[in-house]
């Protein structure tokens, strides 16, 4: 990190991130997870927290009825919005302030947040006192672990009142209300998830409709009924503190919130430290139980320690020592934390994208294979008769496809083959091909067997001239009106198509299906020649056609006249020649790199293109319309290794995946670069004030793929049937990196360095070895290597 | 109104009410509305609007994404909801105040809320200066019309900055943007409705997605960016009023807003008026001619006099004067206004529940009867194929049954009786019943034919021991898991049955439908008998028994003992003897009456009675959960005056459905007496804090039935075939009312006194008449009564 950005600082070898100001960056956050739940909290002490029962539910709300939807990109906070507060009271002059900075936003003279691996912290000092609150969670249950610490600095005694505060929100309109629980030391609010069809009545019968908020210590006084606490002052200097004490006050079909207050003395120095619980629970004795399990020193201890191994346990295969210190600290901390949550809880989904699914699950073999292993058997066990893949994986009894599954995607198929490359170079495990799946359908098919129906459904999903059918959609480019007719066109189908079949015809040959193989291969070069007959545009290749036969993506085009997925995918499934390429690649450089990562398409569009449909809806200004969508980004990367030749280009967008490291572009998107959100604001050239900007959303495929570019690509080390490969691709500024790399069982420690070859070279020991790779690994080896790449 | 209650007082004859404090009431709102939309809006700046487009929408919204519902009882109010608000700075001390009260909630020196039936309006005086709002709407498009007036009272010169603030939240998760547009001299925010589905893009492609904030006068500087607005310092005292200008920021993907600045010197008594529109536009050129046709004083003037003639139209058939001069003036201005609404505009929904339409358009009798004939064509034109009425009537094309009209409700059918009955009494033009209608199941019958096969469906409806089916409920007892099993029946409904059997029966003797007539009779002796057989419970009727043949709303149910609608609707029906009755009144009395008015039921249930279901599952301090609702209140009513010599009961009761007449009424029901709202909050021994609360709903069947009591009850002026029949029923305490009646376009003046007779007696000049009714009456002609009434 530079010098000049004093405002943000790794610490304890980066696996905190710490922010020293609540205003510079109100949107950055830390988030956590464990099985059951996920939370976001921001440095400002807004909160976003979801928990499944099976569908995600909240145990904080917003102060009205919100919508269900899926998780939103750039959340906006408002003062009411759900969150963790703590108002600190001097009760000899009046002054007030609150911790983290919300709701008081009193300006403070020390503030730090620091978001790490396994919890969320801050310190805040002002008038003399120090307020440390952290963040936890268990491993298994649905609960936040929070320790509130106050410490008189002030060198002389001192009455004050600490009065945390955890608003509830709007819980329903069937019915809410909230009380104080002697027997549980704490605010029970309870309410009735609302339902009309008796149907549902059964449905919600058992959901945790009850939310706690538990004390270790008993307070003094307390205040269940948001409109009590808050009064005619508002937030930021509630009524309820006016008063000596609160004022117990019930809630009964009004708006539930959770505060105490300890009025307490404190000498010179002396500390004060509180507990509490804050979540969900079905019914008291829920909430009796979790207190009886979790709310004592103790607990938070021994929670501690077992959420940081469920968190080590997600720390990858890869470690790097690069010039680049940032860097080394997010492949090393962070990405795979961000690769585990991924793998592990499926996004707090019950439908997952089939092929978000898939890829999510790709970044799981380089954590727990097993895991993304049953998760081919499970997406595949949903194939359609057809040989199609649906539009979402169902993952627990009674889930329903929501939102954007229920739109006819084409592209699902396609990644099959892509993700089960990873499966099978991190563990040569072709077994899996021959495990038998029975749909529910009713029919069985070997998992080879069903890759190859959908692969067969890919090559039949096309028109006459060959190219690939986009229905409402194919993945990141929701152009929804591009082929609702039924006859609309993707290229970048085709080529991802042709991608798949070549893959796919991989691992055919290995099988020895030979015949198999080639009826793949021919199936990919008819894609390429259709793409390259129709699609080619002098420059690029053009995006697709319509329903009307419109081509578009093409220099013609004022908006929209570049898309970078079609280069991308044509670089993969081999459609554009080296001449095409070298045609491209100063395309893509210039019409759409920006500070921030590649665009997704530029020019943005201004205004609503009806043949091409819904990104384009999202015109100009808004968050998706020409942005800087990660996914699309990294792929273009991951062809660029996979080309070959393109270090430095490549180094170049990964490092940019992250913000910093200076401190106006941490500012300019407003995160902390302890993952990679799914997009940045695009529209650079036409709005440069809000360009860069995260959209704060760290759900993304693109974290398996950039976790693959480092492994893959920056680092070189593939495996494939019999062992390793080593062919890093390192930048052209780095003269050595220092590499540590688990595979199926055994330890890589390698340094790689520059030396004067024409080919990577790889010394164990004294020994150069005949080729630069590593077979017959012996699991539980440890393996020392020499790497030599090209001056 | 009684001397204590100095915060409210009516003025200009009562067609305004004015509270003279923000923070006593708080949710005290006004509400206007026009063809298209409604908007209500509290005393302190908060407000609620939608427009059809034709489902209800919105264009200024919350700030996040609020869930699609149906209106809410009790609206929560946080310091971001919706509002319109002016702050005023003081440029040279740099206070700041906002008008009406939020968000800056400065103890001001005068503050004036004037709930209007044709505008609202605030006077609010601090810092030596006046500001007074006015917000009126035009009769046939959506806007808003805003007028801000601010004087200098201080007698010195002033400069200050006036403040017009407009939030315009969180509009759209797919695009939204604000931004200054010369040409219209106002903030163009812009946004697009989500859609997944591409068939959604063609059903939303027309929706009026812009938001519009124009001003008659140019700023000196404007704001459209929420965040940009607010900065750190919050909506009490927002950053950018801390600078000398806003600072001209628009909103890309960010919460657009409109605040613009008129930085101004006034002199000593100097005032300034200012214009602005706030309403919804398909695009630019409609804000435009919103502009021209709307920004001007002359035109606000125009717009004035036309909405004040449309209200006027909706003046209702009765005037009083009797010596409760709140009650006059609530039934004389603000109870038909109410009845107008509902008549109107059918609660702004495009699939009103079947029976809140027969019942809405059953006041529009009052009003404009060719209405409620039109009404009555439409719905039974949506009856189904067995006789039954569907649960919503659809208004529009396209519209589809939504919430609850999805949930099966079996007593549809009753109400078209009941709400005939007025029609017929109004109008006497049994010609309605001649009327062919065609149904879209193809089906044609009479009006009189659909009217018998709706009530033939009714005695099908029932099971072997002659008791109705409730399914998964009846009217507005929500019970929906008594009878989901298709077992469980309803008291209520098998009384309701035979009343509207009973009803019909009267038409088709009026009819020479003889036969028909015995056989309607005798339908309802028999639900009567079976009532009585298997529901008298010794002192009141059950109010059901449930699938699995469990009674309840009875003796032995510790909760939910008694209900009040199975109470009246014996009283109406017949199925109460007298000797029952004199057992059943004073039970109600002793269980049921509060000072809000006569509860649902009691006792409040404390948990889910899983065979009963919905109601109770809104359990104890919930709002509907033992509450007053007032439709079944006004129903019990109806059934006293029904029943005669009931004048004290039924006018208490009457008195009740509105808040007031002290102080500390209003205060705890926390409403302007200015609409009935649908229920006060219940559970008045079980939690006094909240008992009496207003929902602040207006919506609601209540207005109808109450307006009829009135007129039939307390007046006693009905129709019949031939004229109209004279039976007030005053209460004791009244020695004397003055009454003018509309009725078939003739006016009646009745000065009505209590008198030495032993029935009613009444005189047309110095002639007694034979009888107290007149008949043959000529449209056109007045007639001046005098009634006499026994002492």
């Amino acid at each position: 990190m530079r010098k000049e950005a004093t405002i943000l600082r790794p610490t304890n070898n980066g696996d905190r991130y710490e922010l020293l100001t609540p205003t510079a960056m109100p949107k950055a956050a830390g988030f956590l997870w464990n099985e059951k739940m996920m939370i976001q909290i921001t440095c400002r002490g807004f909160a976003t927290a979801q928990f499944m029962q099976p569908e995600p539910a909240k145990y904080a709300h917003a102060p009205n009825i919100e919508a269900k939807t899926f998780m939103q990109p750039e959340q906006n906070y408002y003062a009411h919005h759900p969150g963790r507060f703590v108002y600190i009271k001097d009760e000899e002059t009046d002054e007030l302030f609150s911790a983290p900075y919300e709701p008081v936003r009193a300006p403070v003279d020390r503030f730090v947040f620091s978001a790490g691996k396994t919890d969320v912290a801050w310190t805040v000092e002002h008038l003399g006192l120090r307020v440390e609150m952290v963040m936890a969670l268990p491993t298994a249950d649905v609960v936040e672990l929070w320790t509130i610490r106050v410490t008189n600095l002030s060198g002389r005694p001192r009455r004050i009142s600490v009065v945390p505060y955890f608003p509830i929100g709007y819980m329903s309109w069937m019915n809410q209300s909230a009380e104080w629980k002697e027997d549980l030391v704490g605010v029970l609010a309870s309410s009735v998830t609302p339902y009309q069809k008796a149907s549902e009545y059964f449905k919600n019968k058992y959901l945790k409709d009850k939310t706690y908020f538990l004390c270790e210590t008993k307070p003094d006084a307390w205040e269940a009924n948001q409109q009590s606490f808050e009064g005619e002052g508002g937030l930021h200097n509630p009524s309820a503190l006016q008063e000596p004490l609160l004022s117990n006050s019930d809630a009964r079909y009004e708006t539930p919130t959770a505060a105490v207050q300890y009025r307490i003395a404190l000498k010179a120095d002396e500390q004060r430290e509180y507990r509490f619980l804050f979540g969900p629970a079905y019914d008291e004795a829920e909430a009796k139980s979790m207190r009886d399990k979790y709310l004592s020193k103790k607990a938070f201890v021994q929670q501690a320690a077992q959420y940081a191994e469920y968190i080590r346990k997600g720390s990858g295969c890869l470690r790097i020592e690069t010039p680049d210190k940032e860097l080394d600290n997010f492949v090393n901390n962070w990405l795979p934390r961000q690769v585990y949550y991924h793998g592990d809880v499926n996004r707090l989904t019950t439908d997952p994208q089939t092929r978000n699914y898939l890829q999510d699950n790709m970044g799981m073999n380089y954590i727990k294979p097993e895991v993304s292993r049953k998760a081919f058997i499970t997406a595949v066990s949903q194939q359609e008769a057809n040989g199609s893949m649906p539009d979402g994986i169902l993952l627990v009894e009674g889930a329903e496809l929501k939102y954007i599954n229920q739109i006819p995607h084409t592209d699902h198929c396609v990644w099959l083959p892509l993700t089960l490359d990873v499966y099978l170079a991190e563990t040569g495990d072709y077994g899996l091909l021959k495990e038998k799946v029975r749909s529910a359908n009713g029919d069985e098919f070997t998992v080879f067997e069903r890759f190859s129906r959908a692969m067969d459904w890919l090559i039949r999903a096309r028109d006459e001239r060959g190219l690939s059918y986009i229905a409402q959609g194919d993945w990141c480019d929701p152009m929804n009106m591009v082929g609702y007719k039924g006859k609309g066109v993707s290229g970048w189908l085709t080529l991802a198509t042709a991608y798949a079949l070549n893959l796919w015809a991989g691992v055919c040959e290995h099988e020895g299906q030979t015949d198999k193989a080639k009826f793949y291969r021919a199936g990919a070069e008819e894609c390429n020649a259709a793409v390259n007959k129709h699609l080619w545009d002098g420059d690029w290749f053009a995006r697709g056609i319509t329903d009307d036969n419109v081509k578009f993506g093409i220099k013609k085009d004022p908006e929209g006249r570049i898309w970078l997925n079609p280069q991308t995918f044509a670089i993969l499934s081999g459609a554009a020649s080296p001449a095409q390429i070298e045609r491209i690649i100063p395309q893509v450089d210039e019409q759409l790199h920006t500070p921030y990562g590649v665009l997704m398409f530029a020019p943005a569009f201004t205004k609503m293109r009806e043949d091409v449909g819904r990104v384009t809806q999202k015109a100009i200004g808004s968050a998706e319309n020409g942005a800087v969508y990660n996914h699309a980004g990294v792929f273009y990367i991951y062809s660029l290794y996979n080309l070959g030749g393109q270090e430095d280009r490549a180094y170049a967008l990964l490092r940019q995946l992250l913000p910093g490291p200076t401190q106006s572009d941490y500012l300019q998107r407003g995160q902390l670069p302890i993952y990679i959100p799914n997009y940045y604001r695009g529209a650079w050239r036409e709005f440069p004030r809000t360009a860069g900007r995260s959209s704060q959303l760290f759900n993304t495929g693109t974290v398996s793929w950039a976790y693959r570019c480092f492994v893959e690509g920056l680092c070189g080390l593939r495996g494939d049937a019999n062992g390793l490969v080593i062919r890093p691709q390192l930048p052209s500024s780095w003269n050595a990196i220092k590499v540590t790399r688990l595979f199926r069982g055994a330890t890589f420690y390698l340094d790689i360095r520059r030396g004067d070859v024409k080919d990577v070279t790889v010394k164990q020991g004294d020994k150069t070895l005949p080729q630069p790779r590593i077979d017959n690994i012996r699991a539980g080896e440890t393996y020392k290597l020499t790497v030599l790449v090209p001056e």
